[in-house]
């Protein structure tokens, strides 16, 4: 495990995403987020997407400079053309558009089409935060990735299907980000390595029976990964539905034709048209505060507000510097050298 | 048991209700809501609030024939003043107010003040999809009913908080209304009557332990109900909170001031602004096709898609009557007879 500053890992994504012929002004959003997801230690979204994505542009299934385009509009609505370019690039300008539409007509809800992979989905709406909109987002994925059973079933239906909403306060914004799945897929692979069993109810096997062996997931026959609640998944499977319709139907997707990775929906509502903003933000503070009073569980230190873990870890790794596995690293090295870039660790 | 039409028994609520001073369009209002609730089998819902309302409103708790009011509003928001009459009247005009600006805008949401119990939420939502929209809503409940913790805690500071979605098909809407607590207080009783233990997982003794013992949560010291997940209870708790900020502090109400039952959000989304409603629709078709064409899981019959289960209850009890517990039917005479409207069962 080495530590690499933010900075410096930002620095190298730049120069990766650029020698993969993105703008600066791109390659910079791209790197960002990246770094920044890296930072809140939700590593599986972060700087080891480096390689993945400068694949997918050598594969030609990423498009940098693809233009975004509006397809479809009005004052409070919009189906985004994201072009295949970084997925990265369409959700930022997608936060904008509804961001602007909420200043604007207090609402917004925005759509996307030809989307690649957008990263962390908590991203989009704690900008919205940031600006003072109370945002909600959903992104659903391809069938490629619809690994999860539907409740009651034993075939792959639907992806982890997270969902997302961030609320502003005077603070920090509320910032919830959750997979409506038990568990990711990279993570049964970690299990699956590490050679240990997984939580109960995480999977089924290829007959329906509920596992605890990482191995019965990848079979084959494969298994699926069961919505999140445990005897309650029928509400996880219910959320799921939701993002997955979000995400594609309202875009008026096929789930046949759905030849991209992300299907992206984020909501912006102004808090201004119902409740003074300072008023609201106070409410916030008052509503944390009194949420976080209780006194803690049997196992717990203290109840906190969702999303107060991952601001913690990036003030943690702003000073201390953000740990990178060795794999991760040499995955970092692989994607600049296929673009012909030099890392120089000296500088960092 | 017995069992009584759906129509007798609205019939009886119209009666009871008018007999409390609502008008003739509110009674039916509040007893067709009720006697759906039962027929859809949401017995905890149903025609066994008729006393509670009857109740509510001899201690003025409920003011019939009181005026809903847009307090503040824009073509895509309002805010609506509910004026303490019964919740169904609040809800329903609620769900006119963000239909009419749904039609118009594209997209619409609605928050309640001063509203008092609405009922079912699934019912609210599915209005607005057999309307050719895209519903969501939350309720949210008085500082009175924060019997479930947050993640990590061991006081009760939120309610059974339930979020609902429906969406327009071809046939039946696609209708999903799930609490984000594990169990509602009413269940926790109906055990402890019973002499059963609860589920795992479902609360908490007044140390912050979790307990099968449904005394365990009366104590005294009380307990409290934790949020749905399981080992994820963090997802249930985040999402209650979100019903929590769109019920309350949107509509501008502090914690502590928030006299009265329930705090409504409902947002309309108009297909139409994003995609053909026909295509839409058909591709919600196929969506329940491909979801429920799983086969099904160890211990299932088949996958059903949200809303079915209820749907299909709907058709039986409109056929075979409403099975009504000999308590529930005594507490409906009691009703009654406060008000003084004799029942004539002859007529069933």
């Amino acid at each position: 495990m080495r530590t690499f500053s933010a900075d410096f890992l930002k620095q190298i994504g730049i120069q990766i995403f650029s020698a993969c012929g993105a703008s600066r002004e791109e390659a910079e959003i791209v790197a960002e987020e990246l770094v920044c997801t890296s930072l809140m230690g939700v590593d599986s979204h972060g700087v080891i997407r480096y390689l993945q994505y400068t694949d997918d542009v050598l594969n030609h299934r990423i498009k940098p400079g693809a233009s975004i385009t509006i397809v479809k509009e009005t004052a409070v609505t919009a189906v985004v053309d994201c072009g295949f370019n970084f997925g990265q690039v369409g959700a930022s300008r997608m936060v904008d558009i509804v961001c602007d539409k909420a200043k604007h007509a207090n609402l917004a809800c925005a759509v996307s089409v030809r989307c690649q992979h957008i990263g962390r989905l908590g991203s989009y709406v704690q900008k919205l935060a940031e600006r003072d909109m109370l945002g909600i987002a959903t992104v659903n994925s391809s069938k490629h990735g619809h690994w999860v059973a539907p409740w009651g079933g034993r075939e792959g239906r639907l992806a982890t299907n997270p969902i997302a909403y961030a609320v502003p306060t005077n603070t920090r914004p509320v910032l919830m980000d959750i997979s409506t799945a038990t568990i990711p897929e990279g993570k049964i692979r970690l299990f699956k390595n590490q050679g240990k069993l997984l939580p109960e109810r995480s999977i089924l096997d290829y007959r329906g029976i509920p596992s605890t062996d990482p191995n019965a997931f990848y079979g084959p026959p494969r298994g699926t990964i069961l919505p999140f609640g445990a005897e309650q998944g029928y509400k996880g499977f219910g959320l799921s539905l939701l993002v997955e319709i979000l995400g594609s139907t309202l875009a008026g997707e096929e789930i046949s034709d759905f030849g991209y990775v992300n299907g992206f929906c984020i909501i912006a509502i102004n808090p201004e048209a119902f409740c003074d903003i300072e008023r609201f933000k106070r409410l916030m503070d008052e509503l944390c505060i009194h949420t976080t009073s209780s006194p803690p569980a049997s196992g717990f230190k203290e109840v906190v507000m969702p999303g107060t873990q991952e601001f913690n870890m990036m003030q943690k790794r702003l000073t201390e510097g953000i740990p990178i596995d060795e794999e991760t690293w040499r995955s970092i090295e692989i994607a600049a050298n296929k673009v012909g870039v030099e890392i120089n660790i000296a500088i960092d």
